[in-house]
């Protein structure tokens, strides 16, 4: 078929215009006899490339020297590890917001380092809202305050930045990176594993305060420990250099776009149009509290759910696709990161409405 | 220009037909609509690439099922600390064999871990030649005896398998996985980073026989846990999917080739010819003991260092490319892996050849 619409929750769809340029340059980037994946990453041309990318994200993002921007491997689950490993420094415990199953990863793992202190949940009412920041069971003296701002499975999202009270505020922003402005100079630590809003999966960016380098605990893998990436450039050993050109390729498209202002109005438009047809056909369910909504991952559910695999086939014939659900929540599940563009979303609700009226 | 050769030790050059598919496939894989690198890894399409790429690399390199096959990432310098958290067990000390660079950067990180019995070094002649087993002072009480089959800074090559007398063998493969037959039943574990024979950085294919599996220390990252990706079929978390697939690609290139027995005598045929010229012209020198040549990575001197450079851009003006040794040793590098073809060889020999008649 042509370039389908792909709903997938990452790996994502990536813009097709950066597809495009990154198929012409596949043999011969830019007249040097090479493609970026057979470059040295310590060659003129790839550290040409390498610092573009840096230097783009840094202006959409809004990012200050006052951070080192780090493009690491093993994804955001490698991060679960490295946070606790080098951001407890001489604190017991660090605290932790619980709204899914992503919270819920990357407690377990912390868990594995120091004390956890769980300080809020809305597992109660199966993750369908976000606590209120007046009930959190803050402590001063916590290494940081982890949350997950989008739980790209559960399709919840914060709808507010947590103030932490001077603790260092650590966010998973996998989902949600650069689809909207965002002010960094809140946090301490951001970290986003690449397969959604940024390129191709084998990258994960972070974006760390550079006053909290340095504090890595003695156990921890070299590779792992966020002052020496940062001393190295993020080249202490061969980084994933063809990941980290698309995400450069995706960074100018951004920009090309408007950047994440316009991104977030978009973003915004898409999310609402398909909340608005799901709120209002009695045939589709979002379980989650408006306020707190994904503007990246929609979920939703058949009233009927004994019709789940004929709407999907109905939807990879018309070459929507990857709209069932997590495995470990079943329903459907629309992803519309930033590539997603706006008539991706109008064909399904297109296709959503045809189905209802045939089907309901 | 046309597509140049390059020489780069790492990420190295591909085969050219590999980057011409993965250019055709880039929009649309197979009418499905998606870039691979836009599909969920869960997905029936990246599931069956995952699983050829598995299948062909057991196939080429004599896998058998008493061995898992990783598809990991970080690189081989994140097996340097995965190593001896998965492996040393309830063991005090790792055996280590220290031929060059790479050697001395494994020893460093496993020495946060536990003792490291250096059982020989050839440190005492510059990295030029393997000691000697004889000489070894292995114990037999080692966790596992660790070395590296070629080093691909120094270009120092063992042209045997040691015997570990019954010790888990562990070997840094990165620069010679799948470039000549290789008897795995002989190995505990093979690592190889896959950006020299294997296809872009960004991932490290790990071999381990199945019984060394379970046995990490409760400090080790989950990411870095041999058992729960062995468990996982490598999807613990979202794999670097465009890297896998391309390794396939390289996989069925290689299998095209003849397999592994037949790139072992190109690969031969490519270093004799080279080392054959070097060492009969006055201008170049090469240091290695010849019995310890490296067939992938050619160290090279000029008697006259004064004209480096000159040699580098005159080599560069033919398209001859990335030839300056690494920043730690100098001089010149001819990295001459399965995809260099051996035309690449003879365009360096003859320009080395008109090099050193105009400015000998």
């Amino acid at each position: 078929m042509s370039r389908a619409y792909n709903f997938c929750a990452g790996p994502a769809t990536l813009p097709e215009s950066v597809l495009v340029q990154a198929r012409d340059e596949m043999l011969d980037w830019r007249g040097t006899g090479m493609s970026v994946m057979e470059m040295s990453h310590r060659g003129d041309a790839f550290v040409e490339i390498a610092e573009t990318a840096e230097k783009d994200v840094r202006e959409l993002a809004g990012i200050s020297d006052d951070y080192a921007v780090l493009f690491m491997q093993g994804g955001a689950s490698s991060q679960f590890s490295t946070i606790p490993l080098n951001l407890l420094g001489d604190k017991t415990s660090a605290d932790y917001v619980n709204t899914g199953i992503w919270s819920t990863k990357a407690i377990a793992e912390a868990r594995r380092y120091g004390n956890v202190n769980v300080v809020a949940s809305s597992e109660g009412n199966g993750f369908t809202s976000i606590p209120d920041q007046a009930s959190w069971q803050t402590s001063a003296d916590a290494a940081y305050l982890h949350y997950t701002p989008n739980e790209t499975i559960g399709g919840l999202e914060f709808d507010f930045v947590p103030d932490s009270a001077g603790v260092p505020l650590v966010a998973d922003m996998s989902s949600t990176m650069l689809s909207r402005p965002v002010d960094v100079s809140k946090f301490g630590l951001i970290y986003a594993g690449a397969q959604k809003n940024i390129g191709p999966s084998g990258l994960v960016v972070v974006i760390i305060r550079k006053d909290l380098l340095g504090k890595a605990r003695k156990e921890t893998p070299t590779m792992m420990n966020y002052q020496v990436i940062a001393d190295n450039g993020s080249m202490y050993n061969t980084p994933a250099t063809y990941s980290w050109y698309l995400a450069g390729l995706v960074f100018k498209w951004l920009k090309a776009q408007g950047g994440v202002k316009a991104m977030g109005e978009i973003n915004r438009r898409k999310a609402e149009k398909l909340y608005g047809f799901i709120d209002a056909n009695e045939f589709y369910v979002n379980p989650i509290d408006p306020r707190s909504r994904s503007w990246m991952n929609i979920p939703f559910i058949l009233r009927d759910e004994a019709l789940n695999n004929a709407f999907l086939e109905g939807a990879n014939a018309r070459g929507l696709l990857n709209l069932a659900g997590h495995r470990s929540v079943g329903g459907m599940r629309a992803s519309i990161y930033n590539a997603m563009p706006e008539a991706g979303v109008d064909s399904l609700i297109q296709y959503m409405t045809e189905f209802a009226k045939e089907r309901g």
